[in-house]
């Protein structure tokens, strides 16, 4: 490959940028929520839709392969022999859209807005996966292909990946590669290329609390029973102490303490404190004050509440004393927490704290371990050239908050090491109303996958 | 009157039992939800059956009253003269249904279950009006009434009589009455007939607690938000200590201690906390141990929270940080307590507990301060003579749980005392899916109501 052939792709996906952004619209447009039963005929669409435009571009073996939920488009492209086999990494589900009535557009009319694309996947992510296809697609039409590449697809990672294990597991052969790409990461800034090198776990839980038979009228029965309500929002409040600890017995066992230099890199980090508050809108920062905030969310795990469900909750007012309260609830872990151990611990944390004058249950959702990634193989080496190429400067080496299960369940079944990057940024609302791409930002991350393929 | 006139209104009545049925059932049809705006037009299609029923009696003046919200029904009969005036209280609205799923049987369809009427608004209150007015039926068709009436039907009971007040004030002289009867107490089991003197009142509350400005993805500023259901959570918790106390600073400052008499009239009462197990279908009951449950629920204030929101609450999993959290709570108030400063109360504590993390609101709905009646006055004992002749014991005298606003008002706006009864019991399902009329024991209550108009 010649510098020519660069920049003749480069120029080539420059020319081709509306093409790009109108393949990435119809994807886009089809409303793939994977929790939601009711789109199972919409994730299929978009499975097929992907599979296409894989097709369409030349890509090998092809196929919309079936899971025990949700299918994995598979695909590759083996042509350049000698040269290191990619496995592209993507998901094309997305999340729900609630609360609808605080979306500036239609969540799935991909609308662009001054530098943005607006709808539910553009940055999570959809976008990054028709980036990838899209470098391709300059390299294939501007003298061919200079790696392999494989795709693995999914369409559960939204809800956990539940399904994918199973499948790793039943095509160790076909998904054979030296490492993956995975563009689920994100950036720190849009003049901030990022590689991700950590990444926290996740154990999801559903809580329920049931006090009597049935809905109560308060007047009748108020100061007698505990309200399931209120005994909820007693064991909620009982799971952090004042500093912000997290009270599951156990919880902090296997939690190493950061080292110095683990400090220093977070240091390093561009955010400010001012940053985190404008990112939020919170008048305040919240959390464990010995750590900085990128420490909180890149190394220190957490539990959240991510819902409550209790009583009349219409309009007006209604004096039922409910049968029963709910809450999800889900820990972020850190490496070494395992999700079956937080779930013992918070089942000994209920049986301890909860009193008997209510009953408890508590569900585990889809979830996965913490993953810490090598940062000396040969992928993660091309990935930051190409992003000093684009960007002009060295990109920063992140610890980041969220959950990628594939990432380890790649590295525990297949031994395979994940290179995460993206080029979605903290403002994109990610999981929340009015969810952007921004387009710049998407085009120059364009270039730097043709530039990541070609240093390899 | 003669006892033989007694005797052909109670035969009448028993012949009649199947007549007074289906006009209860009718009235029961009608979707009268006094808090959902949807149902304005059944609000006024069950005024518009009362007054027609009403006038088909040969009530004089019957109208359909406007008031700011919805409307009262007014009616009257002054044929008696020397005899008093009794003002009837009632409320044709009725509780929203849900949870619907949970219901037998449509809540609206009026349906024969074994010796029970199903249905919303079967017990509170439509069959305790038709009660009377079925009553009054076999009185004027068995030789005329013996007693002078006035009727005052509201619309708006479920929803805290946020009109009534000023429409009693502007109705003074219409509303002149030696007392009233209300039948919106019920009895404490169908061999134990009650008249009720004294009632809780209420103040009603919606908390909003405010954090990032919109929802947030957990994996991304998990651990440096404080999560406005985690913090909603915490103030909830805040609200009673471990023996069940309120500590909304100055709560308990005017809330007397029961006197060794009133302990005594509580100690006759016949619940037995095994009762109130059953009851209420909890494990164990709660509340401030110094107290008997039947104290706790008639003489000691509490605060209920009636929902919880926040985040996503379908089905499947969304690791969102909601933007908001809100709670729908109530206290119930006993005398010398005033609902607006209670509302003080509540505002100084989120001011004192609330984190600067977190923003929070606080709306008041309407209520009532609690009240206690008078048990010397002649409309007491006329109903005592009454519930003896039908049951064959002396009735028990309690102390309520819910509130009734109308009996406050009528009190410190018109001098009016309420002699206060009914014939539902505590295990109707108010307010709850698949209330229910115990039709016997409303068959006997619209016999002691004969004899009862005749007592005056």
């Amino acid at each position: 490959m010649t510098n020519d052939q660069r920049q003749a792709a480069l120029d080539y996906a420059r020319q081709h940028n509306n093409e790009y952004l109108n393949n990435l619209k119809e994807l886009v447009e089809i409303p793939s929520i994977s929790t939601d039963p009711e789109h199972n005929s919409d994730i299929q669409r978009a499975a097929a839709w992907l599979a296409a435009r894989l097709t369409g571009l030349g890509i090998q073996n092809v196929a919309v392969m079936p899971t025990g939920r949700h299918p994995v488009v598979y695909g590759e492209w083996l042509g350049t022999p000698g040269k290191p086999v990619v496995l592209i990494y993507g998901h094309y589900d997305v999340q729900p859209v609630d609360p609808v009535e605080l979306w500036q557009t239609e969540p799935f009319a991909a609308a662009v807005l001054g530098e943005n694309l607006l709808g539910r996947g553009t940055s999570d992510m959809k976008g990054q996966v028709v980036a990838c296809i899209s470098a391709l697609d300059a390299l294939i039409h501007t003298g061919g292909l200079p790696v392999n590449v494989k795709f693995l697809i999914e369409g559960e990672e939204e809800i956990g990946s539940p399904s994918l294990g199973k499948w790793i597991t039943e095509h160790k052969d076909l998904l054979k590669a030296d490492f993956c790409l995975n563009p689920d990461a994100g950036m720190l800034g849009k003049e901030y290329p990022s590689i991700t090198y950590g990444l926290r776990g996740l154990a999801y839980f559903e809580l329920r609390v049931f006090g009597p038979q049935h809905d109560l009228h308060s007047g009748m029965v108020g100061g007698i029973v505990h309200n399931p309500a209120q005994a909820l929002a007693e064991l909620i409040a009982a799971t952090h102490d004042q500093n912000g600890r997290i009270t599951l017995p156990g919880f902090y066992d296997k939690v190493l303490p950061l080292s110095p230099e683990e400090h220093a890199d977070f240091a390093r980090l561009p955010q400010t404190e001012a940053d985190y508050l404008e990112l939020t809108g919170v008048k305040a920062l919240w959390g464990e004050s010995e750590y900085t905030p990128a420490e909180r969310i890149g190394a220190r795990p957490t539990l959240e509440v991510h819902s409550l469900l209790s009583g009349f909750t219409g309009k007006g007012q209604k004096t039922v004393l409910p049968a029963s309260a709910q809450a999800k609830i889900s820990c972020r872990l850190v490496p070494y927490q395992d999700p079956e151990e937080v779930y013992e611990q918070f089942k000994r944390f209920l049986t301890e704290k909860a009193p008997n004058t209510i009953r408890w249950e508590l569900d585990k959702f889809s979830g996965g371990p913490a993953s810490i990634s090598d940062l000396n193989q040969p992928g993660v080496r091309a990935l930051q050239l190409a992003l000093e190429e684009v960007w002009g400067i060295t990109p920063y080496f992140k610890r980041e908050g969220g959950s990628i299960p594939v990432v380890g369940q790649l590295q525990s079944l297949l031994g395979i090491e994940s290179v995460l990057s993206g080029f979605g940024l903290p403002d994109d609302n990610l999981h929340a109303p009015n969810e952007k791409l921004h387009l710049p930002t998407w085009q120059r991350g364009i270039e730097s996958l043709i530039h990541f393929f070609f240093n390899l």
